[in-house]
């Protein structure tokens, strides 16, 4: 099959450090490559890729500070793509949004011809969702042509939120590079562990509370987003608080290597998630190294824990409490073999290649 | 003639306060609906319009703090109003462009095979011209588009200065609306005008200088760019401290009805600019009163003032004294008239209807 594969210009595939959404295109390109697809990735120029590379810019627009320019050098990426796509003879073409400033995207995909689909990797629109995003009231009135694009969902849970008549092809999961995860090992510790971004709606202060009240010790890790007061404010009141002593540890962000390495000797990862998070691939990530993970039953968790199987799906802090003692009966073997055959970017990219077939039957 | 124009969705047509592109926008829909064209203008709905106007939504951009989203919505201005011109039956798309946040236009315009026409109001690329703009390196980007498209220039000196190759298909000076500008009037006064943004290129501190040598009294009107520490600094280093005296007043920001009573009252207006201004509406406001311009003969002062007719073109500082005498020479209902045949909206509507007439030639 002859893909495109339209990225955000604002990160590189795959990121340095954070960067979900660049993170799976990476996998999905690669894996498309390796099941023997002709792929061409539009990306910026410090992209890494095994697929045809066409960039329109050395190198990816965030990280200089954002102004005014960068919008209109986004579009650039996104209207020269589009205008190769329609020079060139693909059978399909995939684009992915995860940000507002993308929105350019749904006007120009809209009239394209040929074949495509576009992921939504976040909650749409954006302007429901809190201070922290840049979309304002544009949004509402780019519903005219996103209602037109045929779409995929990151989980059933993103899709059945979706208050807006939007046009859902399918559901695809996230999928991870199983190499990066080496198979769980013999060393075990008995530390829990939370790992994220320092938010309410992520609960880390839940996490604290279970760990307290059920007496084992907890290792957080993660970044503290600093450029929100609020975030900075919680992090003072309800976490700082509890550190410094040997049961509760905080020990900061951590890179891929680190984060292997805290979750593979883990005895379960906690996610006492406050929101109706559309996925949450560290949960994955997890099970990936045998880390069992107990969640509450929200968002896209009851679709990605296997309860009783891979960890426990719960209801409240109690339930998350009196789950404890059953976590070590969980076989780490076999969870990381759930991963395997449902999150892995080889899956991933097999159930795309269906929403291929899919949509180009669609659109023929 | 069923012409189009689409003006940038920042300020609104006319503009309440400073808004030059945007008072041209409504001077020319004005007259060709006036000499009987079938005119839709594409602009927010605080457009004032003779036109039929075409909104998609309600208030111009600027005004509220500028972010993110007010991309979004600039880009769906623009991308809806190239669909309705796609829809409909328009003779010509008359686009302008006054600032880099517009420049989705060339894009969006390049593919357009309807006849269309962008007139440039600033100097391109934006990003050559100090630290006030916000173009950034995009507009290098964009001559991929930007080159292919037929352009109008708002002056001879603003197409000549013009280094990149770019496709000019004529030059049409901008006009005034004369029913705004009453003939000159008996009453008379003794002093010189300055009237301006306060910024070094404009040269107010030049004017003060005429004025000191000459000892003659200078009435100074304008706004100081208080968002640009320079231009506040400018002001009350070189400005400010020579104010206050009888000779040298400074009246603050002027409406239109102040402004006509101090250029019609004055002895001359005074532009010792030091820069390649593109235009310079304020020096034809100034004759239509009747009030001579004595100008540096710089960008496209040459173009506007009538040496020893309407005004005087000096080189520098004391050529600009030593004129002094002789404006009282000149005739102005002569300067008046000359701006009536040269610079009024109806001469530019005219002379944009041949541009119209030319474009529709090249695109059969």
């Amino acid at each position: 099959m002859r893909i495109a594969q339209i990225a955000p210009p604002w990160i590189p595939v795959p990121p340095k450090n954070y960067g979900g959404t660049e993170s799976v295109i990476y996998n999905l390109v690669e894996e498309l490559v390796a099941q023997g697809h002709d792929v061409t990735l539009f990306a910026p120029g410090d992209a890494r890729t095994s697929a045809r590379l066409v960039s329109f810019f050395p190198t990816s627009l965030l990280g200089k500070k954002g102004d005014w320019s960068m919008h209109l050098k986004a579009f650039y990426h996104l209207q020269k793509s589009f205008e190769q796509v329609r020079a060139h003879k693909f059978d399909i073409v995939h684009t992915h949004l995860s940000s507002s400033t993308d929105l350019y995207l749904f006007p120009l995909s809209a009239s394209l011809t040929i074949p495509h689909v576009t992921t939504l990797h976040s909650n749409f629109p954006f302007d429901l969702h809190g201070p922290d995003d840049k979309g304002g009231d544009a949004d509402r009135y780019y519903m005219d042509w996103v209602s037109c694009v045929p779409l995929v969902a990151i989980s059933e849970s993103a899709r059945d939120q979706e208050k807006l008549p939007l046009h859902f092809v399918d559901v695809v999961h996230n999928g991870i590079d199983m190499s990066q995860f080496p198979p769980p090992g013999k060393k075990r510790d008995d530390y829990l562990v939370w790992l994220g971004r320092f938010v309410p709606e992520k609960g880390p202060h839940l996490a604290i509370e279970v760990a307290k009240r059920a007496q084992v010790p907890l290792v957080l890790a993660g970044t503290i987003a600093r450029y929100l007061k609020a975030s900075v404010a919680y992090f003072h009141e309800q976490i700082e608080p509890h550190i410094g002593n040997k049961q509760i540890k905080y020990i900061g962000p951590v890179n891929m290597k680190r984060k292997v390495r805290l979750l593979r000797r883990a005895r379960a990862f906690l996610n006492p998630i406050e929101w109706e998070e559309p996925f949450g691939i560290v949960m994955v990530e997890a099970m990936a190294l045998g880390c069992p993970v107990i969640s509450f039953a929200r968002g896209a968790a009851p679709e990605i824990v296997m309860h009783g199987k891979t960890g426990f799906l719960v209801q409240n802090l109690d339930e998350m409490i009196q789950s404890l003692p059953g976590i070590d009966e969980i076989d780490r073997e076999e969870t990381r073999l759930y991963v395997e055959h449902n999150f892995s970017a080889q899956v991933m990219a097999e159930k795309y290649t269906r929403v291929y077939k899919k949509v180009m039957r669609n659109t023929s």
